[in-house]
């Protein structure tokens, strides 16, 4: 997406070139994402759907415009940090209206606030539907919706590993690569680690739909799943979600297992693949993420034991439903809210955890939990020896107080998002648990939030618009580590 | 309550001489009550109660018992900062333990349990209450709830500005007096300061209860009422909280107003009455705090007006509602969690505000949210323009990292106390509203937390003992600025 550019300190882009730059960016994408609806046409052609002329029109208007876009004579480009800002913004927003036309002009013929939330929903990963009777739907629209999910999973990896981490965006410069800073171009490391991250994301999609296929889904039901898996994206081919495989273990253990593979950072995946496994066993991240799982899922399913639960069943399914809300993927098998009011408080707090950086996950992410255990620690310390000189470290590398004020205020910004998206979500009229659980799970990028309405068993169609726009936004700016968005709306940023 | 204390760095105090100062402290606390104890027994006495002999035989006890325990020799103590932690916590302990036994040997009887929180929440200045049929108990008992909500009112002013800037706690540096500095005594300057505070204490209670009092409450009821609004505390002497004087617009003013003042920084009285009115004006946590009240008063009273609700009438409650649970105070005149889902929301989230600090108010206090906002602008800037270096102060003082650790710090822990009270309520079984709403106002000390059960018309009788004892302890931990309690359960407190 950002290949053509590279983050510097003190050129500045004219706006004329940035805008160039901006039209080459969302080009590119936009012809992207024609070419990936060439496969709902092929899928609705194959199947005599009525839709199928539609989809072949769209792909070829956008593959057209893309590339009209894409034209642009940029010279050799130079992006400032800031500039990234709102080019990043933008380009997720494009394409997300552009995913949006098929929703309105195929089935569900949807109207353009569902069809946008849908499209948002998918592209961000989130998995929040609005569309009720998806067992009814066409082929097309659900390979559509699976499609959009895996390519938003792959495009916020690459964001992750290739941007964020310059931008300084709260404490992600601890992921930035040892032989790289901030003034450096990053183009000719980013393309080869582009081209990683595909490999490793093909690989582990070709896995997972396998071993559904094995487990004795439909090839399609495998393959939409599968994608909608390690994008850790949650949209599922039935109204039931993945609890219409329900019955078979051996599915829910796979689905369990590849929705942890997609949380895992891919910067590690790409280092075993050349061989160089130990990191992966030794990242602290990694190691802190599967604890935590463990532990939860353990404490859960003896509480249900202990509530007179099956041994094996409930195992099975705290794991699954567990994972998928820790990893934001957001499937269910069935609506763990019903478990008792413990299990809803829980479940509210497993919303905001999220998976490794790096990965397809969102939420607020393991190294932020990391940091800020450093952050209290050394302020207990201090407490009990005030005069106590501490240096910290997190993975080997020092953890400074800028580092950690990044991270503080993308807590911070982030609780303040949920809050507001809530308050907004109340004003419309909706219910406290509906509220601040619905505007987590948008900016956490979960998908089904708890209560009757939008929890685990509901459906989002039935909010007002008004409601659907503020989590179009959560969605939006959850995805993109938050801060990405909000700087936009800082009365600096655009001075000068 | 730490007279007799000086805290320093080095020199350490040896475990017998420590436990001797703890229960020289303790005694004169208990004696203390025990003296206040005297004033129901008169009372009770007057009115021939049937419990008069209890009041006075526990008075006599308390006040030997004090005496003994007082009359340790300790020679010149000196306190480490960290056995200031534990000291503090036991003497609320202590003292909230004592003041249970009148609620358990004379009426209404309440067992241990329900005494303590009774007790807890009348010392911790919340307000929370477990008696149903309060306009029927006798006098003596309503005069002690309002005496030791008084008394606690009174104890965590001395606390906030004696001791809490001594430890460090949450930031609180920032308001250590600035002729004094960690190493040096501060007895001679706390002396002056608490009786410099009794005196302003005494003058605003003063001038409530005779407000009240031309306003037409009862002798009684404005002594009372009188004693829990300075102390920004909220018992009542009825089951309608001060719903009871809904009808007289001139003792919800009063009401109103003199939340506010005990939710002021009395550092900036006892100056007025040097004849210094400047820095009560100039004060920006005064300034940010009373302009917060006001916009949130004119945008939820514009609400209300929208739906249909008269002018005066709106204004006139949505005012000390807001000021009743913003002051951490408690009153209701009206359940506020009705007028709309958006309410609910709004009054949760104001739940966590408080007041300022070195007031009667709990919370988590103006200036940390000013500091935070501090940090959020740093941050924000950083990512616009990566280079730049920013000294930022807060009322003429220098923001450095590490009082904005310290902050964070505080911030952080009080979100996790929330968190894990709020899951132990919901394993006893409550929803989540209830859940969450009643950890938030116990860690803030409000008293009434929202919904039906222990919302502003509800009570907290119906709770099962475990999560009686959970509210207890978050009262007793939030009262004290969380980390004051919370480092007592550090591994490394208790080493060597
Ligand atoms: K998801
Ligand atoms: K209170």
């Amino acid at each position: 997406m950002m290949q053509q550019a590279a983050v510097v300190q003190d050129n500045r882009l004219k706006p004329q070139q940035a805008a160039k730059l901006l039209s080459k960016a969302i080009g590119a994408l936009i012809a992207l994402l024609s070419v990936a609806l060439l496969a709902p046409f092929v899928l609705a052609a194959v199947n005599s759907e009525k839709d199928q002329w539609t989809y072949l029109t769209l792909a070829v208007i956008g593959i057209i415009t893309g590339l009209v876009l894409f034209s642009q004579k940029t010279g050799e480009a130079k992006l400032r940090a800031r500039q990234v800002f709102l080019l990043t913004t933008l380009c997720w927003v494009c394409a997300s209206l552009f995913a949006t036309l098929p929703f309105v002009f195929a089935q569900p013929y949807l109207g353009f606030t569902d069809a946008w939330f849908e499209a948002m929903s998918a592209i961000t990963t989130t998995g929040a539907t609005v569309i009720v009777g998806l067992d009814e739907l066409p082929k097309s629209v659900l390979l559509w919706r699976g499609m959009l999910q895996w390519l938003g999973g792959i495009g916020i990896i690459v964001m992750a590993m290739a941007i964020l981490p310059f931008l300084q965006v709260g404490g992600m410069r601890l992921f930035q690569a040892e032989s790289s800073d901030m003034s450096g171009k990053f183009l000719p490391r980013s393309s080869l680690m582009v081209m990683a991250i595909g490999k490793v994301y093909l690989l582990l999609t070709a896995l997972v739909i396998l071993l559904y296929a094995l487990g004795g889904m439909q090839t399609f039901d495998a393959f939409v799943h599968g994608m909608t898996t390690i994008g850790t994206a949650g949209f599922s081919n039935y109204d039931a979600s993945f609890g219409h495989f329900a019955d078979s273990p051996f599915l829910i253990v796979v689905g369990t297992i590849f929705m942890v593979a997609g949380a895992l950072p891919f910067v590690l995946y790409i280092r075993a693949m050349k061989k160089d496994i130990e990191p992966i066993m030794k990242d602290t991240q990694v190691r802190a993420f599967l604890i935590f799982l463990l532990l939860t899922i353990v404490i859960i399913a003896l509480i249900q034991v202990g509530k007179g639960r099956e041994w094996g069943d409930a195992f099975l399914h705290t794991a699954f439903n567990v994972v998928s809300v820790v990893t934001t993927t957001g499937y269910a098998t069935e609506d763990y809210g019903q478990w008792g009011n413990w299990s809803i408080m829980i479940f509210f707090y497993l919303m905001f955890v999220g998976g490794c950086t790096g990965s397809t996950a969102g939420g607020m992410k393991i190294f932020r939990f990391q940091l800020s255990q450093l952050l209290l620690r050394r302020q207990f310390s201090q407490l009990i020896h005030p005069n106590l000189v501490q240096v910290q470290t997190y993975q080997d590398r020092r953890v400074n107080d800028s580092l950690l004020g990044s991270m503080v205020a993308f807590c911070f910004t982030y609780f303040l998002l949920v809050a507001a998206i809530a308050l907004g979500l109340s004003l419309f009229n909706l219910d406290f648990m509906t509220s601040i659980s619905g505007a987590a799970s948008a900016v956490s990028n979960v998908g089904p939030a708890l209560g009757d309405i939008i929890g685990p068993s509901g459906n989002f169609s039935s909010l007002p618009d008004g409601a659907k726009f503020l989590l179009i936004f959560a969605m939006l700016a959850g995805r993109l580590e938050i801060m990405t968005v909000l700087i936009l709306f800082h009365r600096h940023y655009w001075r000068h």
